[in-house]
């Protein structure tokens, strides 16, 4: 099965959970043993997994990706190269387990929408497999 | 098939190799053609591919991630925002590919459990998937 | 479906687009349904998304991982542990969607080899999954 969401970013770096999608897709599919690959066709916005606890931990990555990748000394006209790197960094594509017809994560662990260039329109595609 | 493991790491940041475990999870599943995908359930440790031979590439690889990530400035009370950040660079899965009844891996690649948050003890899922 | 490309990579850090070659091992699949993973045998390589237009963009990701990873003060005695984190930071496998025949790509999107020790013979590793 393969579903495609919409979502909206509300800043320029920001972490939007989408695990209840991701959730809802492996309910949809009726699949009890398999994977989900979730993926993200956009070149300045990845997918990562972080903690869903303290919303500290959220701003501390913003901030040290940010410290990490300064938007200073770039040639690319759109002054985004920082969100392209950060994106290099974050990765297009998470792959994760499915048993019993359940998602298998940790107890802090959340799917982020990880936007380094918005606030924009994404997309994300979810692909279930059976297996 | 899927299996769990349970690992004790040794200290604050380290790599465990954990190529052994995977091979076996291949092994046992008698499957020849597919592809392994390994998924750490933590937030502040991942899993990566590294070399295998000379083990200063690890300590060196110890040394740029805490050049590059630098544990200060932060507000997360737990005071490991710096694992966190890590753990988004690093990421929580790894998808190999089977053929032949074995894993494709380089000469000089071994598999980690990559740690930034221990001495902890950690769970690593493998699932083996046909096709 | 299981195939093995072989590249010459020209520079020490360089970006190779592979994108046509993911596309031709999907036609050659007759796959309708599924997934494409990319996997780099190497540990000063790895593979990863972004843009394909503007190729300064390439040069920023770069510029951005020199200077987040300069390649000082380490002890592995090739003198490529620089090569070594950034492939860390990239990462070694890349998961694709496959639907109506086709990869699921955005725009903007091509997957590149991504060389960080090079000029170096490198092998890219595609596997197609039906499902």
């Amino acid at each position: 099965m393969h579903v495609q969401l919409t979502l909206n970013t509300p800043r320029r770096v920001c972490f939007t959970d989408i695990t209840h999608h991701i959730k809802q897709a492996v309910n949809d599919s009726g699949i009890a043993e398999g994977t989900a690959l979730v993926f993200v066709p956009h070149t300045t916005a990845g997918v990562t997994i972080n903690e869903n606890g303290d919303p500290n931990v959220l701003k501390d990555l913003e901030f040290a990706l940010e410290r990490a990748v300064p938007n200073t000394g770039f040639h690319h006209f759109e002054g985004n190269s920082d969100s392209h790197t950060k994106t290099l960094l974050t990765g297009p594509s998470l792959s994760l387990i499915i048993t019993g017809g359940r998602l298998v994560l940790g107890t802090w662990q959340s799917v982020y929408l990880a936007e380094y260039d918005g606030p924009r329109h994404r997309n994300v595609h979810i692909k279930i497999m059976e297996g």
